[in-house]
Order: structure tokens, then sequence, then C-alpha cells
């Protein structure tokens, strides 16, 4: 999907909202987890399934509600090649449901193996005669610490209806340490804006935003604000909204005038709803509705998207 | 292992060197590659099986003349669930063999996924009453543009015998981008290393060094002699040699009075040393024995290890 074909769906389901999937074991309902160590064990293969179940379970709750996800690739990857395999199945779950899907690689590779990765999400991995994509989807978020030659493997398939989002200012806490120094009259995060500038060149898409889009903490209404102006063509993921803090009143300043041009994300809010009510987690699709409604509701109390 | 006793182990033999663990399936000598694919077919499992024969002709190659390994992990998640699973076979074969095993992972993840992650490497992963530790290694090298968030779940293990390596100054072109900019008298990548000081606080070891290392481009030979002496208790990780241009002439300032202090990398020019001469590769542990024996030689040249 290219960044037109995400704001149309945005602005069709009139939800500028995607949420994270990010499966933490001891947090997903037990009845879940009881099935997949009786089908498995108590092993890796055995959380990998209780991953799968649950994000599949998130998927079909939320599809029609909610335009796009965010695959939490960190999660997965700690249960080894097990997890990899459930996160491939939920990758093309996602798809299938027609989600715009978006892999959070935090990942900044160069090189051959950037050029790998590249291919394993957007193009072909060839094994002999034959090719594969393990991971299809839509965008990937980058970790552009190692400058151009990191984006390039990656955002050469933009113009086949992939997207690239890259860290510029991150929501926690920390983020200042790196992302706020100030070099002359700039800042590295805006650096790293600058940089996704210029390696748009020809990417803008008619809704005159690049495929390459930056990732912009929602906890900072000023900056945001600030950002938004001076970078108008760039498309803004947004995290830290709820668990993390930020609300709709923070996060309205991402969009434009129009109510384009951002996307907010959140992950544990949504998954794990269902724990503030203190049942057994039997209403966990129902809660993650629920909670993605209020989140949609309240962001659209200050954004209005045309 | 402790930096202590990487630093031993270079020193007992004489080899202050890390081979790059990076599969690259076009670049394995066919005949692995045919017996792969004869057994699972040209499939992503067929690959990772020719990465898995490969890596582990390698280690087995090298064992007893290099002290160290660096697991490219983006070379095998390119394939997938199979890729991870034959990564894991290699790391765990690795440490089989008595190498200090660093995971390559380029990641920079914050919270609950980055404590995820250091446990599947450190820690242990637990699912109901078991625990596994599906990525069991020595080292990992991480990307802290996210800052002292995305550090401190890994640096929890440093006291337990684990290192983390954090980029600072990469050795490819665009470095400069980011990791180059000047901010009053510091420079990003020294920020890095002033904040991987202050992380290091009670985590220095009997040789000096902190556990807490960082990779510095071997590349830029001035650049290396100055960190040097500036940062004299960080242990550099030194990229670049071989495939990237640099010789022992250049990285022999990444290393102490001592010829402690640095391990300096390489990973293509000593994997595909075989292609030089133009066989099959039936040759390919003999060549990468040499290339690795001509590469620890050629830094002894300048470089006296006590």
């Amino acid at each position: 999907m290219s960044i037109d074909q995400l704001q149309m769906k945005i602005r069709k389901m009139k939800n500028p909202t995607m949420v994270g999937i990010d499966p933490i074991l001891e947090r997903i309902p037990e009845a879940l987890r009881r099935e997949a160590f009786a089908a498995h064990g108590e092993t890796l293969r055995g959380a990998a399934e209780a991953y799968r179940t649950f994000s599949c379970g998130i998927l079909d709750a939320l599809n029609g509600l909610v335009p796009a996800v965010k695959i939490q690739t960190g999660c997965f990857q700690a249960l080894g090649h097990d997890g990899m395999a459930a996160m491939e199945e939920v990758t093309a779950y996602a798809r299938e449901k027609g989600y715009y899907v978006l892999l959070d690689t935090m990942r900044g590779d160069i090189d051959v193996t950037a050029q790998a990765l590249a291919a394993s999400c957007f193009g072909q991995i060839q094994v002999g005669s034959q090719t594969y994509t393990p991971f299809a989807s839509d965008g990937v978020i980058i970790n552009a610490y190692l400058g151009s030659d990191g984006i390039k493997p990656f955002t050469q398939y933009c113009r086949q209806g992939k997207n690239v989002f890259i860290l510029a200012r991150t929501s926690n806490k920390s983020a200042r340490e790196i992302q706020d120094m100030i070099s002359g009259d700039r800042i590295v995060h805006q650096v790293i804006m600058d940089l996704a500038m210029r390696w748009s060149v020809d990417l803008y898409g008619k809704s005159g935003y690049s495929e390459i889009g930056v990732a912009v903490a929602g906890t900072q209404p000023q900056l945001l604000k600030s950002l938004r102006a001076k970078y108008d063509r760039l498309f803004f993921l947004v995290p830290g909204y709820g668990a993390q803090g930020a609300n709709g009143r923070d996060v309205q300043y991402a969009f434009d005038k129009a109510g384009h041009g951002a996307v907010v994300a959140a992950g544990r809010s949504i998954l794990y709803a269902y724990e503030k009510f203190g049942g057994d987690g039997a209403d966990y699709q129902a809660r993650a509705v629920k909670a993605a409604e209020m989140m949609r509701n309240n962001i659209l109390t200050y954004v209005t998207v045309l």
C-alpha cells in the first residue's frame, strides 16, 4: 500500500490510528495460553502459538474499525524461530484482512544485510529458481543512525507501494539523550527529518505526502506542532498514546488542516484493555474494540478527518 | 564471557580478530547449496540449511585460530523463521566450540521489547514453569539512538559475564550524516561514547575495560587514535577491515600500548576468500583459514599483543 492508499483507508474509516501488535506472554488471556500449552507444551512453540492466536484474535476483533497495524518484531523474535514463524503468520493474516501492515523492525542495517532484509519484506528472496517474501508487508520502521546507506535498500521499493518510516523523535524518556542534541541551528531528530526530505525527491504521492514517513513522539505537543509546520510533506507515525501518556489533545498537532498526514499508534492500551476489568480475559476482543473506539473518538474530538 | 575473558582469549591466541558470520546464499559454495536443496528443495528451509552447514564449516575451520565470532542476525532473519532456526543452531555451535559469540542485532528497542530480547540472549524467557534462552550468547551489538532506555535492559546482565557493544561510529560511507554531527564541543558519536562511560559505572573488569564496549570504524585511523586516547576504558569493536578497505596499519590505533582493548572484525573477506581462486569452493575452509591467518599477521605487524 502506498502512503496515498494508507491515507485513503484512514479517511474512509475516519480513524487515524494504528494498533501495535505487541504480544507479552503473561498478559495474554489465560485460556489462550492454556490451550496453546496443551497443544505444544510449555515450550517456545507453545508460547508462539499463544502469540499467534491472541494476535489473530485482536486482528479479527478490530477488522473494519482500525485501518492499520504495527507488528512489534522484537516481541516475536524473543521467542526464537518459533516466534518468527508466528509473526509470519500474523503478518500474512493481517494483510489478508486488509489492514495496512507496518513491521516495527527497530533495526538499522546496511549493505547486503539491509538489502536482504528489504527483500524479505518488500521484494523477493531468491532461492535457486524460486522466490519468497517471508515478511511481506506494506511498510517498515527503520533506525537511521547509520545514515542513507541503511535507508536506500528499503526506499528503492517505495515506488512499488511500500513505505519506510524512520525513527526521528521517539516517545521514550531517554530519547532526548541523542535525538535532541543541538548542532548549530539544527537538532539531531530534525536532521533525520531533513534527510527524509532529501531521500524523498520523487516519492511524493497525490496526497502530497512522501512515501518516506517519520516516527515522532505524541508525548510532546509543542514539538509536534512545530515539526508539523516545518515538515509538511512527511507523514507522521505518532507513538506515545495511551500507555505512554499522550491523548487526543496532545496528538492533534500531528495532523494537517484536513486531518491528514498522521496516524497515531497504540498497542498495550488496546491489546490488554481487558485487564482493567478484572475478568479472565474471555472478553479481550470486545474490550479491545471498546478501547480502540475510545481512542478513535478521543482523537476525533480534536481532529476532523476530511 | 566477560570482557576480561574475551581479552584473555585474545591474548592466549595472539589474535585480536573476530570473524563475522554473514551468509549470503549466492556466495556459498555450490556443492553446499546443492546438498541443502536436495534435502529440502529450493525453499527458505533449504537456503537456511545451506547457511547452517556453511557457517558451521567456517566455525570448524577457524576453531583454535580465531577467538571470537559475530553472528550477523539480519542475514539469517531475511530467510524468515527457517533462517532464525539456523541462526540458533549456528550460535549454539559456536559457543560449544568455545568461541566468544557476539550477536550483531543492529536493533534498538526499548521497554518490554528490549527486556524480552535481552532475556532471549542473556537471560531466560519464561514459558509457564519452563525457561528458554533461544539466542544464548556472550554479547550483543545495540543501536543507541533511543538512549539509555534501550541499553539498560541489556546492561543489567553485564555483571553476569555478558557484554554490550554500542554502535558509536560505523564504517559505512553515510555514517557521518548523523554520527559526525557537531554539538558544541562534542560530536554525536562521542556523546554515545560518553553515555557508554556513564552507563559503565561499576562495570569495569580487571583488564580496566568496561563490559560495555563500542563499535568504532577501522577506516579512519586518525579518529581511532584520538578516540582510543580519550576513551581508554572502552573496549573497541572495529569493523571495516578487508572488504571495506581498512588494514593493519589503520586499525593499530584501536589498541592500547599492551595491544589490548580492541578486536577487529571481518566477515566477507574471510568467508568468501575462496572466490578469488576461481575454484568451485570445495576449498572454502582452507581459504578462510589462510585469509584469517593473513589478517591476524597483518595486524600483528603493527600491534604486539602482550
